[in-house]
């Protein structure tokens, strides 16, 4: 299958013009059928906009999207219960091949062994046996609106569903971050299938629904099993470029007490709230406790995400910055038997 | 001494309209010095605003107001170091009279010693040795600005701080709960102290630093420590009505799935964020996850506050409401010796 794509990197460091370079058309790709979809929650058990919505999709008992056979699972029951991300070691970290494949004994974190029994139920990760199409429902402190999280701008089936996502929700800024890595380094649950997403939606605390939230989160997810019957009953999607496609370049740590190592500032307040605008070399970045402020001294403008989210605070990330990108993605309909 | 007060409740459950009863000039009353001063943070260890401040003013070895002492207290460090509300049980609901004379064994929950301790260092409760004011610092994942809350709207010291904070930050709403408890069923640490109100600022998550949230607090900390020091000094302060004071009425509670037994719907999006309004019979309450619509069926007007608060989904609470009064307090200054 000839394919030809281009990634247009977003000039923003100095002028934030695009590049001008030509768009070669692609030539349509044709995928096979979706045919076993699962929608996960609680892969962190205090994200409840996804533990609240796989819970009243198992209460509907709704079992198929279409032609599709629909799996919902909630991802870490025991965290779920005690209403905390994780017991023992993040669950949405376990994911590698290397943790998959790793032997248990008494002393094997509940979740790398609950990160194997899933790799059974929904994978094996990388395998024919996996599923077609893995979606991980997750929730966010930060102010980011609804944004798709995968390991590849490449993968057209999520590329197509990103677009369909943005085109329909009006509710909430729609975009989607690549995280550049190997499958076999990729640690987050939506991995294991052989086409796989993270659906963040913020901000939200966590511990709480917001009904605002959690209809932006039904409304990717009804959009989503749309675009999968639509695909898989013949419907041919028209290729062409996706924009606020963004790269994760490097992640920014708080300041520290030097005598008691404890995190002594707070996101600057014109920087809080702004997730994905740009962050210019000399931008207010943190607000001390003691009244200073610290400013962005990066020489390159880049586009903030992640800010001020709470499960960051224990490894001390204040938020990641991006690379902004346009895409173009070929034409795409079902591979027909 | 001869005191005459007024208490007006707003006749807010048909029309909103206030009584229009004469208003008695009360009479000036004496209070001695406020010579011992306690801010607490952390008390809740996962509200990190007051963490923060009360670790900031320490690190500033701010021991002085004034004339007053200062004592800078980290309530539940052990809550404070996992990041959690509390440990074996919320330190906040065990200052009443019977948990801090109860006998300690080796099965009594970890907050009920601290609370034990914290009486001896900061009481003992309704005491001649108690801190002379306790300033509890608390953050909630509602939308409630500065609320400041205590058990008495004639605890004329608290009344006239409440009334500075009222006409000094403009930065956020503010305003006054009270909790009509006898003290010795008082169950909060703020009750250790011959005077004693929390300070309760939001929304912020839970585990989260907002810099706009702290500083709304570190506002009203200073307030408070200006008040105290004017007060020291001799300056008189005038008598007069102060406005906003909510006192309890009664808790919504979550509807649940008859099944499963598991919260089966959020705050409706009318409701989220306006804790303080006035909600009328028949407004929309909670959004099912199922998409139906639970109005209000209440008979009277009143105040939502607490709205989506993440503490309470474990009690299932989605929120308080109360009723909106009036209080007429007397001019205040110190007594002489």
């Amino acid at each position: 299958m000839k394919q030809t794509h281009r990634i247009t990197i977003q000039a923003s460091a100095k002028d934030n013009r695009k590049h001008t370079s030509k768009i070669w058309q692609m030539e349509p790709v044709s995928l096979p059928a979706l045919s076993r979809v699962a929608l996960c929650g609680g892969t962190h058990g205090n994200e409840m906009s996804g533990v609240y919505l796989v819970r009243e999709l198992q209460r509907q008992k709704l079992e198929k999207a279409g032609s599709a056979t629909l799996t919902t699972v909630i991802s870490n029951p025991r965290a779920v219960q005690v209403c905390k991300r994780y017991t023992d070691t993040d669950l949405n970290r376990c994911f590698t091949d290397a943790i998959l494949s790793s032997p248990v004994t008494d002393a094997t974190p509940y979740e790398v062994r609950r990160a194997q029994e899933l790799n059974t139920l929904l994978g094996p990760k990388g395998n024919v046996g996996a599923m077609d199409l893995l979606c991980d429902l997750h929730n966010t402190t930060a102010n980011m609106g609804l944004s798709l999280i995968s390991y590849s701008v490449q993968d057209w089936v999520i590329m197509h569903i990103y677009r369909q996502i943005q085109r329909k929700i009006t509710s909430a800024p729609v975009r989607f971050i690549v995280l550049d890595l190997p499958l076999a380094d990729a640690y987050s649950q939506d991995s294991l299938g052989k086409h796989g997403f993270s659906i963040e939606v913020g901000p939200q605390p966590h511990g709480v629904v917001r009904a605002d939230i959690f209809n932006i989160m039904k409304e990717a997810v009804d959009q989503t099993l749309d675009w999968v019957q639509c695909f898989n009953s013949g419907c041919a999607f028209e290729g062409g470029e996706v924009d606020n496609v963004y790269t994760f370049v490097k992640s920014v740590y708080y300041p520290r007490d030097p005598e008691t190592n404890q995190i002594a500032a707070a996101i600057h307040p014109q920087l809080q709230d702004r997730d994905f605008c740009l962050l210019h070399p000399g931008d207010p970045m943190f607000l001390m406790f003691s009244g200073e402020i610290l400013k962005y001294e990066g020489e390159e403008v880049l586009h903030p995400f992640f800010v001020n989210e709470c499960a960051y605070y224990e490894k001390s990330i204040a938020f990641h910055l991006a690379r902004k990108m346009t895409v173009t993605i070929p034409p795409l309909q079902v591979k027909r038997d």
